[in-house]
C-alpha cells in the first residue's frame, strides 16, 4: 500500500460509498460494515460517522478512540454484506471472510489488505455519542493501493439493494 | 409531488448523493450544493451535515433552524454545479438556473420542484456547530417525485469529477 497525501482523503468518503470500520481492543481485532459517515473538514481531514452502541465495535471504538475505515471496491460486496450481516461477538469476521488484517502505523486498529483506501482514525470528539452515537474522528495516515485502478465502490440503497458506482462525469465545478 | 413515509427516508441521503439544500431567511429564498451530509438515526430520520459558515446558507440555517434537502438526478448536474460555482449573496440562485422553489409543508424554506426528492428539515442540534459547522436535523415531512422513476443521483469526487450511479445489484444484506 501506498502513503495518500492526507490533503486528498476527502475525495475517498464523499461520494458515500460503503466502508469498513475495523476496532482492535484487548487484542482482538474487528470489523463493521458502516455506511452512516461524511467528511466535516478538508484539512486536517475530519470524519463524522455514527456507529450504534448496539454495534460491538461501539464499545472499541469508544475505549481505544482509534479506527480505520477501509473502503472495499465492489469486487468484495459480498464479504461486506456477510460482515455487516454477523457480530464480532460471535466470531473472528477477519477470518470467516477471508480478509487480510495488516499493522496499521499509528493505531492498533487493523488495515484490510483487500480493500483499496485505509484511513487510520483517532477519535477527537465525542460530545454527541451519548445523544446520537455520533463520533468526530481525525484521519492521521492514509493508504492506497496503487494496484487497484479507478475501482468502483458501492452504495446502499437497504434492503440488500446496492448501487455500484457508473460513468464518470467531468463538469465545470469550481469546488475541490 | 407525493408523500412519502418517514420510515423510507433514510434510503435517500444514504448512498450519498450530492443534494441542494434551500433556505429562507427575511423572504430571501437561497440553495447551495451539498456532499457532506450522513443520516444519523432511522426514527425519527435524523441527519448530520456540514454547512461551511463560509457559506451564504449557513447564516439562513442557523437562525432560522430549517432547510431543505432537495436531491437532483443526474439530468440537473449542471445546475447542480452551477449552484455550487456561486453565491446567494450576489443573485437569485432559483432564477438564475431555472429551479422552481414550491412551497414547502412544515416549514418556510422552499422545496425544488425538479428534484425527485424533498426533505423538510427542521435543526435539532448546533452544539458541534461553532466547532465542526455540524448541523444535526430531522426530517419532518418528506416528499418524492414519482414520475421520476429510479433516478441516477451523482457523487462527488473532487474537482470537478462526479460518477454516476452505475449498475443496481441485490445481496443477501440483513440490514434495514
Amino acid at each position: 500500500m501506498r502513503n495518500l497525501p492526507l490533503s486528498k482523503v476527502y475525495q475517498l468518503p464523499e461520494p458515500g460509498p460503503v466502508v469498513l470500520l475495523t476496532t482492535a481492543s484487548k487484542g482482538h481485532a474487528n470489523v463493521m460494515a458502516m455506511s452512516w459517515h461524511m467528511m466535516a473538514e478538508f484539512m486536517p481531514p475530519l470524519v463524522a460517522c455514527i456507529v450504534s452502541n448496539a454495534d460491538y465495535s461501539f464499545a472499541a471504538l469508544r475505549f481505544t478512540k482509534e479506527c480505520v475505515i477501509a473502503i472495499p471496491s465492489r469486487k468484495l460486496a459480498h464479504k461486506v454484506v456477510g460482515v455487516g450481516n454477523c457480530s464480532g461477538e460471535d466470531m473472528d469476521k477477519f477470518k470467516r471472510f477471508g480478509l487480510t488484517a495488516v499493522p496499521a502505523k499509528h493505531i492498533a486498529a487493523p488495515l484490510i489488505a483487500e480493500c483499496f483506501a485505509n484511513l487510520e482514525r483517532k477519535v477527537i470528539n465525542t460530545r454527541l455519542v451519548g445523544e446520537y452515537n455520533l463520533f468526530v474522528l481525525e484521519v492521521v495516515k492514509a493508504w492506497i493501493d496503487p494496484t487497484q485502478k479507478t475501482p468502483k465502490t458501492i452504495h446502499h440503497h437497504g434492503y440488500g439493494e446496492f448501487i455500484v458506482d457508473g460513468k464518470r462525469i467531468k463538469l465545470a465545478s469550481k469546488m475541490p
